[in-house]
């Protein structure tokens, strides 16, 4: 994306600080610092003034790397934190910045990072600070087509990672040797990295977040495949549940029920719809069928830089220092099934990327759903 | 690991807590509550009382996987944030806490997340929330023999990965595909996870953080690769640096004195020798060769649970909320050789565990040290 789109991501975001009486962000999550800059790395920072003015602070070798690719008016590199405590001052001294508010990502700063980024030589004493996350979530939940196109082009590597895993299912391979399938064919694909790969087999599909262990699959078991390739910087996200031969009739009743309750829920989505809805739409068919004690965790959620990010479901919203989202709006991009059915034995989940369009879905994930390969 | 190494662990930490004046923890990272309980995962907490209590708090889906490796007196499942804010306020009316100090990781928990925990239906008012990150890494530095075993597959494993990796370098192919290569050998070598990959490339090595891009190798090239992958819970370090065909004099000169300074630390490595000996150790021999102005980041860290935990370097350690390491204690485990020499067109690095021996160190990761491969 070239430097008229970033210009233009600022501009909208001075607007957003005036209106919020913001007088400059400080900004330290990679995902927000990419959107608006084109650079998101680790041990970064990027500051944004209300005129628009953008300064990055990066480690010393990092400068030309930086330079070749992110937008940005100032750019200092440092050796170490102490430098990186300095180079802030420097920058609210440069800005003439003494008094007013600064915006931080409460939602991404740890309690001892907020304690190096306010460091008394760091932040002007008079210079109060509060949280920026619902800034950046705006500024980031409506899609550009560009954005979308990331998103494409994620979907199309998630695919074909997980073909990779299915057809690489079989009886006594490990759920982190199928994660090996799925993240190899990725990076193959095109994906320039991922984020964690969730694996789950057998008696662990009943548990919410299944990283892989080196537990053996075994003949009749199910598992529950979860990926997110990273391609220019976006992330799509999918999931799979497949049986290592032929499921039972109680797994294919909980498995035909939820997707049946995953693709009415897709069905509905378009311009205009509450998350709310979307989320009763598939508790309800769940419920129906008799496994509403089975449900777990918010169905929805956003995915592009993050593969998990705004709009976020109400609950988890207040987790993540978020408010309630208002109804979708068109091009914004969400991961439809995530909650799952997880009984005792087992669970099933189904999840996949859909566009939120004018008219309806664009559904971006597309790997078959078969619970049986044969 | 059995029961009696938790009650153990957990007895040690109450002594701990008494002396540091904590009447309960409230742990949300996976690693301190996998190192006090055998179970650590994320959306879950623990609960440690100066009695040695240990009542933890997780998804209701999971309860039952927990339940199968955990050790703990108390078990609650949540259905979500709110569910999970009740529960802990369950838990400090169960042990009749409704004054004193409450431990956390400040080192871990979100601002956003502060919030939650500390939250008015969750924490009694009349408790006050203080870090406890120094308690948890005094606990976990030195390693159990156990725990070195662990180590030691871990880094058979990473060297299978930097063997696959290094084999399939050759022009044209991309650094994720080499990250690929890596880390499929990584699981199929026993890893049940791995921390993010770094795989850089040409020009992209002067760089401190080089995480995989679609940068295509060209003859000529430097690549930089680092990894660390989880066996058992436990994580080595490993970093090589190698040449796509011949490499340049200069690099050549730069890439034997990093060798020659990482080996002179490494020698030193034994009980009762500072960090900061180590460090100067290696930074002097660099110094010397000329390259001292390419030095970025401290050489030195702890790996464990965590790829890069206590000991922390003083100037992390700041960073970090921990405070400056006493001498090593013999069977710390170290990762050496973490700054790298960055110059403006490429960049070398190389990195091995190790175990703090009473007598001399015992190096853990051993690939060999060819910077070409011919």
């Amino acid at each position: 994306m070239g430097a008229n789109t970033y210009r233009r991501r600022v501009e909208k975001c001075t607007t957003m600080m005036r209106a919020e009486e913001f007088d400059i962000l400080l900004l330290t999550k990679p995902s927000n610092m990419y959107y608006l800059t084109g650079d998101g790395r680790l041990c970064a920072y990027a500051m944004i003034t209300q005129e628009g003015e953008v300064a990055v602070g990066v480690p010393k070798t990092d400068i030309e790397d930086v330079r070749q690719h992110a937008y940005f008016n100032h750019i200092v590199g440092f050796g170490d934190e102490v430098g990186m405590i300095h180079s802030i001052a420097h920058y609210f001294d440069h800005f003439g910045i003494q008094h007013g508010t600064l915006g931080l990502e409460y939602t991404f700063l740890t309690q001892s990072m907020m304690g190096v980024v306010t460091h008394p030589h760091a932040k002007p004493e008079g210079v109060t600070a509060r949280d920026c996350t619902p800034i950046m979530s705006s500024l980031r939940i409506v899609k550009e087509e560009a954005e979308i196109d990331c998103l494409r082009q994620s979907s199309l590597v998630a695919d074909a990672g997980m073909k990779a895993a299915i057809e690489g299912i079989k009886a006594g391979i490990t759920e982190s040797q199928v994660a090996a399938e799925a993240e190899y064919a990725m990076r193959q694909a095109g994906a320039e990295e991922f984020w964690r790969t969730y694996v789950s087999s057998g008696p662990r599909t009943g548990i919410a977040h299944g990283l892989p262990t080196n537990r053996r699959l075994e003949a009749g078991d199910l598992v529950m495949i979860d990926i997110h390739p990273i391609v220019n910087g976006y992330s799509s996200d999918s999931c799979r549940t497949v049986c290592v031969g032929t499921a039972t009739p109680e797994q294919r009743f909980a498995y035909d029920l939820y997707l049946k309750a995953q693709q009415a829920a897709i069905a509905k989505t378009r311009a205009g719809i509450g998350m709310v809805e979307l989320e009763q739409t598939m508790h309800e068919i769940i419920k129906e069928g008799g496994h509403g004690e089975h449900i777990f965790g918010p169905p929805i959620h956003g995915t592009g830089i993050d593969f998990e990010e705004s709009p976020l479901p109400p609950g988890h919203a207040f987790f993540h220092g978020e408010k309630e989202p208002p109804p979708l709006l068109a091009n914004v991009v969400i991961a439809i099934g995530n909650c799952g059915i997880y009984t005792d034995g087992w669970g099933v989940r189904v999840e996949d990327t859909v566009v939120v369009g004018e008219e309806g879905p664009v559904v971006l994930t597309g790997y078959p759903y078969l619970l049986e390969r044969r």
